[in-house]
């Protein structure tokens, strides 16, 4: 397995390169538009073919690069099968396995942040990866504020779907805003301000209910931008529809 | 391979189980006395055998758990070439993988917290993982003060051995006392306030003697107590001796 930890700076979005070495597959899990031109750069260095780009949700805070890769490759979009639109080729399901070559992504469910929201997990020899998305960030989490948020769907999908993995498993989060890259089930079940120490559902409700967070700044266009995979749409208010279509490709 | 990081509550310590899954051969690196027994326990659930205790370097904090497990299991003791005792059945150097099974694990020169601190790393088909010991910790390093310590070789280690890893290389320290439990190469590089940011040398040297940090509570027994494999030094002073040998098993 290749693995590469990728960091877009404007939206602080991680992007996860993940290949099977033997047949040179890979797959980019929730790749940025803002940065196709180095994605598309470290395939070719590594040698490898982007057979599918995989959303953990429809963003609200970044434009997927989907669309600009698959124009470039002819890569597959895959985002969680809940999400219908004429664009996706693939519908991702908990229950059935995403296979790059011989390695096998393991899709859960993982409703809060967004009705549809999906974490992705590995199994790796030494140990179990999990990439989260927006579910369960470094000492924080998901807004559950917008689109189809719900605290308590998220604090079920942590607790179920997360916290019930082994302590050591490896915690790959979709942003992180203070220099961080990495976490554990069993630092976050001990650190996460809003989560650790075995805090109740009702204390989570509360503190999410009360974080009174500004509007999101590309909220507008990148819902329904994202649910076209990834290109700027002509709903997109005047004033962002620069900033929505400078990077438009393919 | 079977992977578990466990702590140990008095000394804020990390120890590592590692084994082979197919030959069921495992180690534990930088084993505390007072956790003998839940390491066995942990060791006869998985159904592994011991073949060896590992130390990253003489701890000061700490009596290392390598003479009560040999004298329960019959394991062999390993520890830096450089020290010379006559409990010390295996010498580690740099170049002379250490080989549980079917894994390899590669010891790294890393002198600055002691003369003689060795970290080690392991390449798994995912990723690396190093065990840092006291040469880096978790936005934080090794003490330099006491011992054979010194400021400058902590950052030549720190620097040639570590930060020259991939970004995604899995850090698992010897201590941490603020609840979390691992970084990555790339998070330390950006966030150690002692060494982040690319901080010069003489920068490094200057935080590390500016911190007046308080005497070791357990220095004068665990010092010469872990030269002896982790038993109770006669040396000790009498108020430390209940401390001290409370725990003394084999």
């Amino acid at each position: 397995m290749i693995f590469k930890q990728l960091f877009e700076t404007d939206s602080s979005t991680f992007t996860y390169l993940i290949a099977d070495r033997n047949s040179g597959k890979a797959v980019l899990i929730d790749p940025v538009r803002e940065t196709v031109e180095r994605d598309l750069q470290l395939l070719k260095d590594l040698e490898l073919t982007l057979i599918a780009t995989i959303e953990t949700h429809v963003h609200a805070d970044h434009l997927t690069g989907a669309h600009s890769l698959k124009a470039q490759t002819g890569c597959k979009i895959a985002y969680p099968a809940m999400i219908k639109s004429s664009c996706i080729d693939i519908g991702i399901k908990e229950g059935e396995p995403f296979e790059i070559g011989q390695i096998k992504l393991n899709p859960l469910y993982t409703p809060g942040h967004t009705d549809h929201h999906h974490a992705y997990l590995i199994e790796t020899p030494a140990q179990k990866l999990i990439f989260t998305g927006d579910a369960l960030l470094i000492e924080a989490c998901g807004r559950t504020d917008f689109q189809s948020g719900s605290a308590e769907a998220l604090y079920n999908s942590i607790h179920n779907k997360i916290f019930s993995l082994p302590d050591e498993t490896l915690v790959y989060p979709g942003h992180d805003y203070e220099g961080r890259f990495i976490t554990t089930v069993a630092q976050e079940k001990v650190r996460n301000p809003r989560l650790g120490g075995g805090k109740r559902k009702q204390e989570f409700i509360d503190i999410m209910n009360g974080l009174d967070l500004p509007y999101p700044r590309k909220i507008d266009f990148a819902v329904p931008g994202n649910e076209q995979c990834g290109i700027c749409p002509d709903s997109a208010p005047e004033e962002m529809k620069g900033l929505c279509s400078i990077h438009d490709q393919g």
